[in-house]
């Protein structure tokens, strides 16, 4: 297809489409002509995922870029590919080792995973993101003087761990590695939403189970 | 106590104290003196709570007053006064009625409370941001293009019912109402990223049994 048309197809203007090819996050059509190229399936599709990183997302062009690169990136096995890509999106900050919140959230983290028998988030400690959010939230929590208890968060993480199983499910019908971890950030990205929305549905729809309306 | 044990007890500068009281966000602490004012426990939780919204939940200082307000509440029932005090937190926006997807997603919302038998979270659907949360996630995911299916979502709604069940199950355990009101805030605040952080980490987890880690 033309310009013109992937520009119809996909709902970005023909400007926008032309600034994200000349950041590298969308790859040259098949030139046909000195100023005609010609776009298929696959530029669409990458169009669709660069819209949700940076309109839904917020997430900058380079962060796009960095995103994107780990997708394409054969040399990587399935999970680090899905991981690497995943890892690339907005993450909070390195926490402060110094900080004695932050030393007893790690243990009481290590103890949780320990509990949950989850081998390789330990093993991944030093380089997953989401260990660390895991970190900084208990230490938020600590510091504001809450309490938590591994033993009470044991049941929480095996719930989320059935969510990711269904995550799996639906990632692990993707045809291709590239496509797969395409569908990881994807859901992250516009489906995390979702789960939180229908989280405080839930406690609303329990609280008036227990207490009633009004 | 006094300002000055406050301020130590809370790690709260005296300077931030006398601005929270000030800005009605701390009642004022019982005159003693002219100059003095002593201050309780009940002065001690407020202030963390306070901490907790404009530090960790990046609330307004006007929107933690409208949090607080609800909280302190004593003409609403106990599923409404936890309702008011998290919808006072920062919600999404207003959907544009007028947009084809949010249309197409407050049906698809519809039918999956339907389905779930969620009542109340149909009843309260004009009030609740939570719902409008949700239908403004269908609907992103809608325009870009992915598909929404309430069968297949129905399970993960039930997931997170159980994870309801569990929180409801620790803000039970809190004295008065307004005790479960701020706990329900608090954990919004607070419990919210280290449970996408332990979702995150079990996708990890299961993508490492079903693929391998290189």
């Amino acid at each position: 297809m033309r310009l013109a048309e992937l520009s119809e197809r996909s709902g970005v203007s023909t400007a926008t489409i032309k600034y994200y090819l000349r950041e590298g996050l969308l790859s040259p059509g098949r030139r046909v002509a000195a100023t005609t190229a010609d776009y298929d399936e696959g530029h669409l599709d990458r169009l669709r995922l660069v819209r949700t990183l940076i309109q839904v997302g917020q997430v900058s062009v380079a962060g796009a870029r960095e995103v994107l690169r780990h997708i394409d990136d054969e040399s990587l096995g399935r999970t680090m590919r899905m991981g690497a890509a995943l890892w690339a999106l907005p993450q909070v900050p390195e926490p402060d080792e110094s900080d004695e919140a932050v030393v007893t959230a790690r243990r009481e983290v290590d103890r949780l995973l320990e509990t949950l028998g989850w081998s390789t988030a330990r093993e991944l400690a030093d380089l997953s993101p989401d260990h660390r959010s895991l970190v900084v939230a208990v230490a938020s929590l600590l510091r504001l003087g809450y309490s938590w208890d591994a033993e009470r968060m044991a049941p929480y993480a095996r719930l989320m761990h059935e969510v990711a199983v269904r995550d799996l499910d639906y990632i692990d019908t993707r045809a291709s590695d590239a496509d797969m971890a395409e569908a990881a950030v994807a859901s992250a990205v516009l489906f995390d939403p979702a789960l939180k929305a229908m989280h405080r549905l839930a406690q609303q729809e329990e609280s008036v189970r227990r207490y009633g309306l009004d």
